[in-house]
């Protein structure tokens, strides 16, 4: 083996045009898109399916083509671009040859009044990283698939990664179909509409591996000021929707002990999961909504309906806190001499990504003597749906105090093009190093 | 002093009629006022100088006259029915004698779906006891006049008890007549249209002394199985809208150590204000309307706004509570890094009623066997207008289950008999037999 050869061999990344690729999608779905739906002009909001959905597919989907992709589009519109792993010439498409394929995928749709960065980052960093295989003229050993899932946010249409679920079997197609939008479309409907309904057999096109590179959408990183998030897990998520049941009454006149407060009640279970947060060692907690009955200053509350967010990377340790939470609800209720009725709005257990591409990741951000850790995802991600068919991990680079959802979402294009080097050097690995040392 | 002759020369409650007319006032109110406000129909509804109060207004107006009482309107609608002290034939009204008057008031607009008894008992037993002077022809020594204050709910219109509020010189006649309700009409039009615009000088009806018998609203005489209700004291009241502003972030990624959770922040004021209420007297708390934003189950609230209602018969502990909840959202701010900003909705200072008319009160209820206490007002009433100007105090009796401001307000009729006798009793002794022992 000859270290010099291999070196001046590496593709290299064209972070310049990742950028302008970047800025240029980030443009698409302002006035429109916003407007369509009763927003201000200006926001950026391209919502799963409308009309910027479609302006940015046509866009990846022309920038695929620039690069010789084959593009290919499945019955939910998920959009794969194809790099063949055989000699050029002989690229027609099998099952056969895409089992061993390395994807990498997010989504480009998005929440309202977006930023820039979430999902579409992921997708063009992977097309980032076909390019520089195709501007180094070096055909991988195996294929590599750049996806963009469709509805990855789920705010048009739930539930949320919709593309990826379908995708590795989740959900049916007719189901997938037929859910209402908020706008009350039909999601077939407008798949149709923006011609993203395709032919593709998904289960021709599941890989062998899966990599996602996305923005952390949480503060640890910046906060830690280090420039890579190798991603292990991905947390569970419980969540729960808790109503409690009290007395109304007049708020001067009734004592203390006479009281079954509902708002009160509701007050101490805030406050008893942030104590079970703080003596948990990974589980997180939060009550983001909250409403009160007969909601009036001079009334004691008679009903209190809040959510429950709980996470943890660790099954085991959900359970627990949820356990606990539960054992809190009962001695509440004959405390505070009210009723509470607990309903599970979702319930997803959490994700082990891929040790050896973890580690591939880890190995990457070191030789490039970037700053590190190795982490948990708190949000989800279409990865989580993919680990479930392939090997999977996850790449994240810092979001400036963690801001995500929103116009001000920021990272320095130092850390994105940090992150696309990482994608980029652990793709070259799986995809040809590492074929070729087993070829040796 | 011959016992056996006074014993006879008592008036003596008509407990049938009493029951009849509150019954049939409330009747009123029912289909008209509901739909014309958009609720349905059926409830009972006379908010302040809509159709159903015109209505509950002609019928009390009518009663009066039955009875032979002098009518005076004066500008805001407060409607005042006179007994004169003078002997027949010489009543015409004049400042003079109604200086020396013992007046009996409380109103008869409502909340929306209301009870049928908050306000009108106090106003129609008033009637009761003008009835049983006239049936016993017995002349009172000081003239006994019955008030029906506009208002008093303050739903239509704002502020609440404003027509007591008017007469004792509270706030001006235009500012009161320009006030525009809910609804965007303007009070002095409202005032008009239904006819209740009058010219009787407020300053010559100022009585001597007020008496207002009232449901508890409050749970206290139910819960302990008394009678009577001696009100000595109307509590203080603090009210604060507070605003917590912390920092929105996604639920899953965001560390403990790293939240400013305003929700949180808000929870933890919820609590201390049960643990300062324990750990005070008589001081009560109430956090009854509160909101986040952007109330989302995985975003963190960035914003809390809640009201807090704190109310206390003794100034200087009412003083005290502000003080320490005021303490408490300093070290709040510090410890959860968020910001707080608290607006002062309303405040009013404890009333003190007289000494004397509440020993006359507990005096009757003692004589004759009925159970009671002395205790403080919770709500407030046209009564603590009236202490402005003259001695005043408060009867009540027991509310099932302390439910009032609702269609399930109830106090028996033999509570609502035995409250009417208490108030004839003080009556008579102020106006007559107390006139007449002071004359030996």
């Amino acid at each position: 083996m000859k270290p010099a050869e291999k070196q001046n061999a590496r593709p290299a990344l064209d972070g310049r045009l990742l950028l302008k690729q970047l800025e240029m999608l980030g443009e698409v779905g302002g006035d429109t898109t916003g407007r369509e739906y009763g927003f201000p002009a200006g926001k950026r909001t391209r919502l799963a399916l409308s009309d910027g959905d479609k302006t940015g597919r046509d866009l990846l989907v022309r920038w695929m083509k620039e690069l010789d992709l084959k593009v290919r589009i499945d019955p939910i519109g998920n959009i794969f671009g194809v790099l063949s792993g055989e000699p050029s010439g002989t690229e027609e498409l099998s099952g056969s040859n895409l089992e061993n394929a390395l994807m990498i995928g997010s989504h480009i749709d998005t929440v309202i009044d977006a930023g820039s960065l979430d999902g579409a980052y992921g997708v063009l960093s992977g097309l980032a990283v076909a390019r520089a295989f195709r501007n180094a003229g070096i055909q991988p050993r195996r294929p590599l698939v750049v996806a963009a899932f469709t509805n990855e946010e789920g705010v048009r249409f739930q539930p949320d990664m919709m593309g990826s679920l379908y995708f590795t079997g989740g959900i049916s197609i007719d189901e997938a179909l037929d859910t209402i939008g908020i706008d009350g479309v039909r999601l077939g409907d407008e798949l149709n509409r923006i011609g993203y309904s395709g032919d593709a057999d998904p289960s021709l096109l599941i890989p062998k591996e899966y990599l996602e590179l996305h923005v952390e959408q949480g503060p640890v990183l910046d906060s830690e000021n280090l420039d890579i998030g190798v991603v292990e897990h991905l947390q569970g998520i419980s969540w729960k929707r808790i109503e409690i049941a009290g007395t109304a009454n007049h708020a001067g006149t009734t004592p203390v002990s006479m009281r079954h407060d509902a708002g009160y009640a509701a007050a101490r279970v805030i406050v008893f999961l942030r104590e079970l947060a703080r003596s948990a060692e990974n589980t997180r907690t939060t009550v983001g909504s909250f409403r009160l009955q007969p909601d009036l200053i001079n009334v004691i509350p008679s009903k209190a309906e809040f959510t429950v967010d709980m996470r943890d990377p660790d099954n085991s340790c959900l359970v627990e806190g949820e356990r606990r939470l539960a054992d809190f609800l009962v001695r509440l209720a004959d405390e505070e001499g009210v009723t509470v009725l607990t309903e599970i709005l979702a319930r997803f257990d959490p994700v082990q990504f891929d040790k050896e591409l973890a580690d591939s990741i880890e190995s990457s951000a070191r030789k490039r003597g970037f700053t590190y850790k190795r982490m948990t995802s708190g949000a989800g991600h279409d990865a989580q749906m993919l680990a479930r068919v392939c090997k999977s991990a996850m790449i994240f680079v810092p979001s400036k105090d963690g801001i995500s959802h929103n116009p001000a979402e920021f990272t320095s294009e130092e850390h994105l093009l940090m992150g696309a080097q990482v994608l980029l050097d652990v793709a070259f690995d799986r995809l040809y190093a590492a074929h070729e040392i087993h070829a040796t």
